[in-house]
């Protein structure tokens, strides 16, 4: 049944299980002092949820008897542990109120149905005793998509899928599976292997996240260059809304009419649950060749992959950071090592080369079959020649990729030493990305000088290029800074607002991947036009007439 | 100004100067109708505009006055060659009631707007004057899109885009292209081709459909393997309603929730009219190689390009005759030629290798830089010989494309000679194909059957594969027969009804890329759903509230 969720941390990133040593790496914490020019880190332990006092249930015993009767007493939860890890995402302001033990948003109950019929049951219930209803997928939304928000319900309830998490059918004739929404990356793609297939949909987070919110965010994985975005790869949907089943049929493309399951993407949960989904698979490649390259700035590296995009070289991922974290991956990876003969050999070969503190690394990925992903790869040599690139070889990619997933479990040690780390992520067209690189980066960097607890003090603002397009590519930044520890949630307020009215001051989409949640919800209607939001708000009251469906998410209250 | 209307048949397919000597072939007249079964084909000449009356204008001098002012007087045309032009679309039902003289649908005028502030200002004045209002792109709809059906609506105009067909960026960074939506395939194509770059979006409309159109109906294009469909191109809109405007980014991709323009996309007017569009557009192909195959029938056919899909072969276009679509072009083409000797060789070498009357063509084309074009035709050649197929060289896929915008042309003639012809297309996964295939033909060939005004009688089905995806393709069925001259419409209807419940039983979609318009709204619930109709009206009455944007079409009244 799904991922047991007493395995996952409540509070941070991950499995519970997960140990590494940095909490104890004074080097690291040391050195993170000085980037950040901070005469130390402090502990800031987050509260231990012993110590946490929950809200009151405020389900009727008329309502729990509905839901039960619905799901099965064992599927209506509502001990402190699982109301706790349902409170809120993983966001960087979900992680500051848990840690500090705020648990005021915490469902009343949290229900695990098992069938497309009793998520129709409950939503028809929720419709008509006045209970909110929150989607959970894994969970792991970063822009507050599953916060226990409740609007003007004064009850709420959590829906969590993933005991439907059953793949219902591979057809390798067609090239698509009929999977339920609750399944997690890791079952899905074990499920898929065992036909030879694979989805390739591998976000950050995506040992955790679920087929329905990779849909309902509208997400994309690292690889999605070759396999596509959510809106890529979906053929079919059953969505359950307050109103009954919508369901999509399975046509390759179709001529009739708008495409219902197009509305679904991106709805994160305000129209209704996605239960099941029908995805294109492919065969799962045979070649599957990661390697570095260094570039000699940004803006070469960013014309190499324009270049690879628009001359259609197939490549599964190019990913290329800023100067700043090239320069901070470096030196993390150094700490704590003796430089070696080779490494200063190295870094002597790349000064006689003109590489400077502007070099750009990059990881560039290609996958398939036969001789293609070679003949890619070479294409896009060529290419990064052609830029001034230097070839670093696979150990580079091949180190990436072990790691691809980890990166999120840096942020809870930083948490414990008094230090923030957000992202945020935008794309925008080639024409337009460079000046939406440089406002974003200087909006980042202003805001959190004006936000540090101590004169002096700076953040570390680092981008990478992660998805790219014919007609343009996304930007992920990663920003690093002392927190303002009397008015964290005011300084994280700050640095976001003036970040993000830079990426829409600059033509940048809100979001490329993360989705719009709570965070994002004051610029939708810069995004969308008041129109625009009219039309989602038509939608809304179409399939969730009472508005039960996941408050304060997408559209703006 | 766009295409001079006066310059296309008012009531047949294309340019009025369009000569061929096909009326006066007695030789085709004769074959076709002992293919029919028909002892003869009788003549059925159209009506002649100036014998026919049209309705009075139902528009009052403050209607006229009002509208004039927004337009300007020249802007706003009610001749009667105008409004016989516009009366109706380019659909098989269509040309019956044209060349019948029926015009009860003409619209009582025609404006022709030349900014997107004009029809803002048109559409704000005809919802407060209660005027239905049809949006008109190149008026070639064959599936009773541009019809001048006016509901519960007493007066109705036509909104002629065509003399918005700017040009007004062309974004060589981006690989983008900003354009009036009123602009025909030619004069786009002109315009991007001075820059080095083209849409590649080539219907057989291509000559005069528009943009628009294209977005409105969801087209896709012959070459759509590798350009897209208008789905996988569009990458911004701006939709005039009669709630104002509604624009969209211009991101490459975004998560920030359901994206509008997809809502746009298969719209068919009656959500606004799309007055700008900016689309992805690519450089022009160094390498345009298009060659014929024969497979020794229609599955292995369909097995070769399943499996070109699924391996990522970068076709631009395969295209499979089925074995009658195969027999009926060959017949044809051989018409009034002494067969040659190398023909005669040809026959006797396929006869030699087992090629018997299932052989079915196919023209398949790679366009591309460099060597992709190359190694993906060796791809498919390799594809091709495993399947069991004959390489035909370049001549034969060099004839169809010399020829790929004429086919259109056949129906005039045949419709004086009291033959019928229309085509229905369709898509489903690959698992599903077949049994479409077969129970779609099979409910056209006893539709017809039932239908023929002769007992003996006879018609012709013949289908081919136009697009394909890794999880499916398109069906696109041709039928004609002998027409019952004394219930047409009826036999049409009747026709239409058998093959679209065949195709809508079969799990096919009722339209992979010519849309729903009219003729399919009696689908559109089975397609679609009574909750996802609900969703689609919803969003009409955001954007429409007084419903005047093209009655009838799309939803069912």
């Amino acid at each position: 049944m799904g991922i047991d969720r007493t395995k996952i941390r409540w509070n941070g990133w991950g499995w519970a299980a997960h140990k590494d040593d940095l909490g104890s790496r004074e080097d690291i914490w040391r050195w993170l002092a000085s980037e950040l020019n901070m005469p130390a880190l402090l502990a800031t332990p987050s509260r231990p949820l012993e110590e946490l006092s929950l809200p009151p249930c405020a389900l009727s015993l008329e309502d729990r008897h509905g839901l039960t009767r619905v799901l099965g007493a064992e599927h209506l939860r509502d001990d402190a542990y699982e109301r706790a890890f349902h409170t809120l995402g993983r966001s960087y302001h979900d992680l500051l109120r848990l840690r500090a033990g705020d648990l005021s948003l915490a469902p009343d109950a949290v229900v695990y149905p098992r069938a497309t019929e009793e998520v129709l049951a409950v939503l028809a219930f929720a419709a008509t005793h006045d209970i909110a209803v929150i989607p959970f997928g894994g969970g792991t939304s970063v822009v507050g998509g599953v916060s226990g928000v409740r609007g003007a319900f004064k009850k709420a309830i959590t829906v969590d899928l993933s005991a439907m998490d059953r793949v219902i059918d591979i057809d390798t004739v067609s090239g698509t599976a009929t999977v339920e929404a609750g399944i997690a990356g890791p079952a899905l793609e074990k499920a898929l292997e065992a036909k030879g297939v694979t989805l390739g949909h591998t976000p950050q987070s995506f040992e955790f996240s679920t087929l329905g919110g990779w849909i309902g965010h509208r997400g994309a994985g690292q690889g999605s260059n070759r396999y596509g975005r959510a809106e890529d790869w979906l053929v079919g949907i059953r969505l359950a809304t307050p109103r009954g089943l919508l369901t999509t049929g399975d046509a390759p493309a179709s001529a009739a009419g708008p495409q219902l399951k197009d509305i679904a993407l991106g709805s994160e949960g305000v129209f209704g649950i996605i239960t099941e989904a029908t995805i294109r698979v492919r065969p799962r490649p045979e070649v599957s060749d990661y390697r570095g390259y260094l570039f000699r700035d940004f803006e070469s590296g960013m014309a190499a992959i324009r270049m690879a995009m628009q001359e259609d070289v197939a490549a599964t991922m190019l990913r290329l950071s800023d100067a700043d974290e090239t320069r901070f991956y470096r030196a993390y990876g150094k700490l704590g090592k003796a430089a070696s003969l080779s490494q200063r050999l190295a870094d002597f070969y790349l000064k006689m080369r003109h590489f400077d503190d502007r070099a750009c690394a990059m990881i560039a990925g290609f996958e398939g079959h036969g001789p293609a992903p070679t003949a890619a790869r070479k294409q896009f040599d060529a290419i990064a020649r052609r830029h001034g690139a230097l070839a670093l070889g696979t150990r580079t990619g091949e180190r990436w990729r072990q790691s691809r997933f980890l990166a999120p479990y840096l942020r809870d040690p930083m948490m414990d030493r008094g230090v923030g780390i957000d992202t945020l992520e935008t794309a925008a067209s080639w024409s337009k990305i460079g000046a939406l690189y440089a406002a974003t980066r200087a909006a980042l960097e202003t805001a959190v000088l004006q936000t540090v607890p101590r004169e002096g003090a700076k953040g570390i603002v680092m981008c990478h290029i992660s998805h790219s397009y014919t007609d343009g590519a996304s930007l992920y930044f990663t920003y690093i800074f002392p927190r303002a520890l009397d008015g964290e949630i005011a300084q994280w307020k700050a640095i976001k607002k003036a970040a993000t009215d830079a990426v829409v001051a600059n033509g940048g989409t809100v979001s490329h991947h993360h989705g719009i949640g709570e965070d994002h919800t004051p610029w939708i209607v810069q995004e969308k036009g008041t129109l625009g939001i009219d039309v989602l708000r038509a939608v809304k009251t179409a399939l969730d007439p009472s508005g039960i469906l996941n408050p304060g998410k997408l559209l703006p209250s």
